[in-house]
């Protein structure tokens, strides 16, 4: 099995480096863009002043690194194990624990479409809790904490720009639930990352086939390809055939914390039939994913019997799957869901292996009608209490967002959600601001990630083009993570995140310099930006025209501007 | 000529229908959307449900009118002219006043250029004042004004929803200078339409040729196409040759209104010497326009000689074109600028035709870093006094604003233009929210677009991905318009605008209950959101399947949730 039909060359005159911890022998990828020189003709003569390093948050992982031969049979290297091992507080299993697990292992049918290699999974030692809050609580900085502390703030030191952003303060954020780093001790793969408000602005991308569509090898070139662009964490959202192994495939080579929703595994499990869901296939589903890596859950445990009557007030339902699901189940059985009434066993299963949980907001409205409607707002003053409640087990909590809003009801979402959420990192679905543009959903929803971000939302889930239309192909997956990456770093400008203009003002610099190299190279979509430029100069790749055929020769008010600042000197 | 590679049949099930005004025997153009019938199945029988007829804003004239004949060598009727010689205030001119446009007509080498018939231009009778405002301030309601009425109200009236806007109140607006209907007595053609905060949310598109592009047949049907699309106004920035014919062609085919920046082809006249530009050649240029019916200039009055000096100490100097050229016609001639001190001149020029002025932001913003500094601001400030003053002559005034803004510095924007301006309409470029995204800023612009409309800016200028590397094509035409209709209506929900969400709720509506066609067909581009879904579905056009390829038939959560609703319907 090869990385089929993506081409990883789109950063021209990058170089990954890494950054040393100070505290642990740990090394930081990150990406550097070099600039060419500002040549200006000064009395005559043609002087050049260099520009400088611009130091760029890099998901790609080791995908980027010239160094590192990419083979997808063989898997990432499993570089955090050794600080998994190193707490000591954890066990390898002799066999996989889930009954699930093991009868897929042990099917020879599945045989040619199994990944490779098998590790074995670890797990806490008894009475033993493994997640980066409980340690955060015991006052104890991890390698993982030291990571995202220097990864966030890229060359900030360097540059002499002062930043909250300590390990100390990472440390304190995590243990207040504040912030959340997904680090399933089963996927040594992922580079540590961190989500929550006062870090920079994470999205998170979905891909996964469902019974109409691709294959496992289409799924994994996906996930590379979404953390290539910049995805920070990715859903594997698979509903079709063979779930168990595509996830396999993609955990063991992606380089960023992988989530996903179980119900709809457990659901496969039993042929689609949600009266048939039972807490012990839901409890199997959850060990298997555990021992897989996974590295956070979205668990709809909100969701309660009595908000099914609110469902057919709306003008959409319930447009959340894995809502819809259980809001069935509940009807069903006219009793409470059992995410709900097994939520503490869910927590003490979780916090064996440090898989987040991601509380899921199954009652988002799917139009800008139904938004901040009673049926959303009951069911986040439940996940709320469930915050709480996996908090106290030392489960980091995620709690995820709307949705369709219109603008003027997105800050009562963020206000709502900091309150009853005791300040845990909202991740929302854009929100999308209007419903009146399908094919264009990846900009209605830009805006309000964008808005809500800069209020506070910690990390905003993509959405493509293809969003209510059919599944996101390579391209739309390329345009969604670009998309969000705008309303990402737009939300770090606005919120001033340490360092986050230093990109933007290169870029600017090497605009207003006529450096178009340096312009493309800089920009999130180099390959785009100078594919545009270059349809219309018809010239050579390294043409350093002064203008651009926007306005030509004689119009170009940068050229022209500085003529001015020459003039402006003779004074 | 004919206009070429555009297709005019994308808006399927549609139909052009006409509401009629109760002062005035006008007609005013709407594009209703029919939709098929919700289909149920109830005690066994099969029941439709008819569902209504959508109303929407149509920007594109007689140009979806299925009995008119498109004939581009005609140009479209010329209906308001009635109204214009109606009011017995304006004369038609024996010839043309312009000295530029005589020389143009009398020039036999251009026949072949020429548009093919000539009007003769209209003016006001000596001593009189033509503008919309001067009537409204007169407390006339004219024509024009209960057409915005009309149109700005769609079928609001028959549905029951209470609106603001009525024909008095649109005097009312435009007497106060709070809104600008714009609408030279030349341009007939052109249907009217209303700019200003307290009406739904206008947006412009650019088009024209610079010296390294396309030609007039390629400009007009770039023109026709942006009003397809959606285009509220139409600025013809062309710079390259035959600039008057090529806006003859525009105009006279141009269904809405359309503004110029005179000083550029003042500067052809020149031949692009700009320490040769004089009052004597724009004041031509001005006459020659207003004779050919250009709705508004855009004019930087306000850049003042001492604003150069500023200019040095930003990251990207001047990037307004207009505003480039005349800051440096303010240091080569160590003078004030001839826009500012002939600004009375200009206004008594332009209220003999009713040409509304956009005092255009020379100092605006080119990078992020650069946003809402002294040079901006200082120039805000001599706006506000120009806006006072072209008030007295009776001139409509709109303030274009920034450009480059991060988000959290984009109220203070909104605020100091409503102050020092006096709550004159706000008419912006974006503003782009982050720098590091060429090739994707019209999606940066469309997120600092949409929160400036919500707070109450009333027309926002597109952006297309082309923005900063070339010139837009068709395509890109239509992505930049789709993408600023998203921001302006996103605006218009989140301000309340009457009848906004009916839109989106027909739509949301249609989408839960898998009418597809009639979500594709209610949507801003019903082709783009059609093709999507079917190249996935790879099956007849007319499928109502109950699901899409993104979450497949088992997990289709509305399909689900119909499902729930109908079980909590037997409790």
């Amino acid at each position: 099995m090869k990385i089929e039909n993506i081409d990883l060359s789109a950063y021209p005159n990058s170089e990954k480096v890494y950054l040393d911890g100070k505290i642990y022998p740990i090394k930081v990828g990150m990406r550097v863009v070099h600039q060419y020189p500002t040549v200006k003709i000064e009395d005559g003569r043609r002087i050049e002043y260099p520009n400088e390093d611009i130091y760029i948050y890099d998901t790609s992982g080791l995908y980027t690194d010239p160094n590192y031969k990419v083979n997808i049979n063989e898997g990432l290297p499993r570089d955090r194990q050794k600080w998994v091992i190193d707490r000591d507080d954890t066990i390898e299993q002799e066999d996989i624990t889930s009954e699930y697990g093991r009868a897929r292992r042990d099917n020879k049918e599945l045989d040619a479409i199994r990944f490779p290699k098998a590790h074995k999974p670890r797990k806490a030692k008894e009475g033993k809790r493994v997640t980066q809050m409980h340690y955060a609580k015991k006052g104890i900085i991890t390698p993982e904490m030291e990571y995202v502390a220097i990864r966030e703030n890229l060359d900030n030191e360097k540059r002499g720009i002062k930043s909250h952003i300590t390990p100390e303060f990472v440390r304190d954020e995590v243990a207040a639930g504040r912030a959340v780093i997904a680090s399933n001790i089963n996927h040594p793969e992922a580079e540590p990352m961190i989500i929550g408000p006062a870090f920079s602005v994470k999205l998170n991308t979905n891909i996964g086939n469902s019974a109409l569509s691709s294959g496992i090898e289409e799924e994994v070139a996906k996930a590379v390809w979404s953390c290539y662009w910049g995805g920070d964490t990715l859903m594997d959202l698979s509903t079709g055939d063979n779930i168990h192994e595509t996830r396999e495939w993609i955990i063991r080579n992606c380089p960023v914390p992988m989530g996903t929703v179980p119900i709809y595994q457990a659901l496969e499990k039993v042929n689609g039939d949600v009266s048939k869901l039972t807490w012990d296939i839901y409890r199997d589903t959850l060990i298997e994913q555990c021992e897989q890596g996974v590295d956070y859950f979205t668990i709809h445990a909100g969701v309660l019997r009595e908000h099914a009557q609110l469902v057919k007030d709306r003008l959409t339902g319930c447009v959340s799957r894995g809502g819809s699901i259980m809001t069935q189940w509940t009807v069903l059985h006219n009793q409470e869901s059992f995410l709900y009434t097994h939520f503490d066993e869910i927590c003490e299963i979780l916090n064996k292996y440090d898989v987040a949980i991601s509380l899921g907001d199954g009652m988002r409205p799917g139009s800008t009608y139904d938004a901040n409607d009673r049926a959303q707002f009951l069911e986040l003053d439940v996940l709320g209490e469930l915050c709480k409640k996996a908090w106290e087990h030392d489960v980091q909590v995620l709690i995820e967002g709307p949705g369709h809003v219109p603008m003027h009801k997105i800050p009562e979402n963020m206000e709502r959600q900091k309150k009853v959420c005791d300040n845990a990192p909202f991740y929302t679905l854009g929100p999308l601001t209007t419903d009146i543009a399908p094919a264009y959903d990846h900009i209605t929803s830009a805006i309000g990630a964008a808005i809500i971000s800069n209020l506070g939302t910690a990390m905003i889930c993509y959405v493509t083009p293809k969003e209510h239309l059919s599944l996101p192909d390579l391209n739309d997956v390329r345009e969604g993570v670009i998309t969000y990456k705008i309303a990402a770093h737009a939300a770090d400008l606005a919120k001033g995140h340490p360092g986050a203009s230093v990109r933007d003002n290169a870029l600017s610099k090497a605009r207003y310099e006529f450096r178009w190299k340096d312009q493309f190279n800089l920009s999130l979509d180099p390959e785009k930006a100078k594919s545009y430029y270059m349809d219309s100069r018809r010239n050579a790749p390294d043409a350093n025209d002064r203008f651009c055929t926007m306005c030509g020769p004689n119009f170009c008010a940068m050229r022209i501007s500085q003529n001015i600042e020459e003039k402006c000197k003779e004074y």
